[in-house]
């Protein structure tokens, strides 16, 4: 495989792909949903194969899970290619206006990052909507899914080139590799023509990335996250955000992992360990959890640090609002962290101490979720600060130059230098 | 220098200067400038120590003169930290609202992004500017100057740590190092204490940065600036225009070093010309120029893609203003770049095709500046794509979180799991 070569035609397509019109973008979007609806039996055929192998070669069950791309999966990839046609289009739009010295107007106008790199799992619907993503938002994409998916990533490659074609877009703008970690290493380097990185996946992965890198890097960790039942908590409120943050999506990286209770409402322990073990959720706890929830097991120091990925919940008691507040800033992953609470005081401080991506209040942390913010959807959840953080749709996927405009304008006198 | 242990002091304070009131900031700042105020006698016979030296060394001139931080340089640094302290504070300002699903409410929230390391070269005034808008935009940070600057630094870093602590700030908030290469490559791999990496500088050590940092890093290399003289421009707006952006301050990154003219308005090239060389500014043409302006010398390959950083002016003659841009795009920096024109249309055109961090129209490259733009000041100017674009000010050191507020809400219907 030669890297350079990917890596030159994207650069080489980069400013062709920024100066692409929104009808040209969504026209070829829509293309791809056409694609994907009359090819299904094909991409169903080419996933199939893939989950074959990836059986033979005996892979956990949750990464064949993920590999799976049925028809309901291929319809609501279609759906999702159709909505993102449906969003406005980032480039070009205007911000951040001023009337600055002289009375000269200054702006900023959204621009797109140039060319991104996409490292992910052996997940087929990234591959569609990473493309999606990158192509709205006018960059070039160099798409690497997972080994394991590679039959059917082809496929959707060729289909995405297509589609783009159709429109008269350069086929470059989207390319699906396959590629050894070796490829990876080399792509990596390739900082004069791609701008930025988005590896997500394992922490493995994700640390290989940085440690490589000359490329600028938006990490996509997994979350460990919270949800503090205060004082002034309604319990019934408690036991919705509870169940709908842990048993929605268990899998997630917005899942609940932990829940911790706050020792005023020490009575409620039990009602609120009913309800996770009624669910189906199994219960962690600390040593107060033991002794007071018969069916909790006691919680290993791994069990309050990493994801449990499904229906496990850490149940702990803490003294209060400052201890949840520590220990949510200490064992988390600044990923997103929800209090229940009555009293908009105590939000508040929730809201500003929590430093994580997305905070809630009264709410399960299934809304964080580039959908339910408006934002169309989301090509992941940056776990970074630098750029993006939280949920990233198409804006965050641009950058901005700033625009001056004046009438001969200058600093100086000018005439000073022409006497 | 155990650099393990000053990354360490910084990420333990960080969430502390999240939470420092504007109040305590900006009297922290005002202190600084007091005590730049009265130790001005000590500082400039610190600096005097450090110029000797470098003098003794053989440092070329213009690094000498950047070296210097007399009486006049401490005064523009009191008046800044005092217009510093006037800016409103980034940090907890709420942009982005929305109503979401459920009638919900999402904003989000400016936050600092934690613990900056800022490498520049040895110029005492970005001791103190840097502190300041680290401290202000709620960050730690660790600053390393230039080697040459040791005496000066160590007394500033001394001012800044009485300064802060005076305001109940802890003196670990800003941390200024000496520290040799190999302790700058060790910074750069705490990535679990150090959020950005800000290198300002020659482009062989902001490689180096970019090459063995693990922290994100925000580049800020010079500028190959370019200014176009379109068809449609007016003669005296184009040499005010000029001379502004190349005479004023030609060693600064934003000076302008390319001139291009449409070949539409060449029977005025020697009157532009001749405004350069009664500037005092040497010409280096290419031959079309050559051919018609005396004074010029036949411009070298480098004299077009590398800055003068000195009264010397590149003059080229292009097709139109197509060509212009192709040129700006393929041999500049993409730092800030200006075009003189009476027609708005092609203004726009330039404007939406330059892919530079600043883009002007009838003005000089001199505005590329925070104060200018109404930023207060600015930390420096990002060649980067991600995060900070172009100049970078207050807001630009914070990320953000995104806060969302419920009634309870779920994303199911939560008694589906307590049936």
């Amino acid at each position: 495989m030669n890297i350079r070569s990917i890596a030159e035609q994207a650069r080489a397509v980069s400013s062709a792909c920024a100066r692409l019109t929104s009808e040209q973008k969504n026209q070829a979007l829509l293309a791809m949903a056409d694609a994907l609806d009359k090819n299904r039996d094909q991409i169903a055929s080419a996933n199939q194969q893939d989950m074959a192998q990836a059986k033979e070669k005996g892979l956990p069950s949750n990464l064949i899970d993920r590999l799976a791309f049925g028809s309901s999966k291929i319809d609501s990839r279609i759906e999702s290619l159709r909505k993102i046609a449906a969003l406005p289009d980032p480039v070009g739009q205007e911000f951040w206006h001023r009337e600055i010295a002289h009375g000269m107007k200054a702006k900023r106008m959204r621009v797109p990052l140039g060319v991104i790199l996409m490292i992910y799992e052996a997940r087929p619907h990234v591959s569609v909507n990473a493309g999606a993503f990158c192509l709205k938002s006018g960059n070039a994409s160099i798409l690497r899914g997972g080994s394991e998916a590679r039959s059917c990533n082809e496929l959707l490659g060729r289909l995405w080139q297509e589609s783009i074609s159709s429109q008269g877009i350069p086929a470059e703008a989207i390319q699906l590799i396959a590629g050894s970690h070796q490829d990876i290493n080399e792509l990596l380097q390739q900082n004069d023509c791609i701008d930025l990185v988005i590896p997500r996946g394992g922490h493995r992965l994700i640390e290989n990335v940085v440690a490589n890198s000359r490329i600028p890097v938006i990490k996509h960790f997994t979350g460990q996250c919270h949800l503090y039942v205060d004082d002034k908590a309604d319990l019934n409120k408690a036991i919705d955000v509870a169940l709908d943050s842990k048993c929605l999506m268990p899998e997630v990286c917005n899942a609940m992992e932990v829940t911790l209770v706050s020792k005023a409402r020490l009575e409620e322990l039990p009602a609120l360990a009913r309800a996770f073990t009624d669910a189906g959720v199994q219960i962690k706890g600390d040593k107060q959890v033991c002794e007071r929830v018969p069916e909790a097991s006691e919680a290993s120091p791994e069990d309050w640090t990493e994801e449990h990925l499904g229906k496990v919940v850490t149940l702990g008691v803490v003294d209060g609002i400052e201890a949840a507040i520590n220990h949510i800033n200490t064992y988390g992953s600044h990923h997103t962290d929800s209090i229940v609470t009555d009293d908009p005081t105590r939000a508040q401080e929730f809201v500003n101490r929590v430093d994580s991506g997305v905070v809630l209040v009264n709410a399960s942390t299934m809304f964080c979720d580039g959908e339910s913010l408006g934002m169309g959807a989301e090509i992941g959840i940056s776990t970074d600060r630098i750029h993006a953080r939280g949920p990233m749709g198409l804006e965050e996927l641009t950058t901005y130059k700033f625009v001056i405009e004046g009438d001969g304008n200058t600093m100086s006198n000018p005439r000073e230098f022409t006497q």
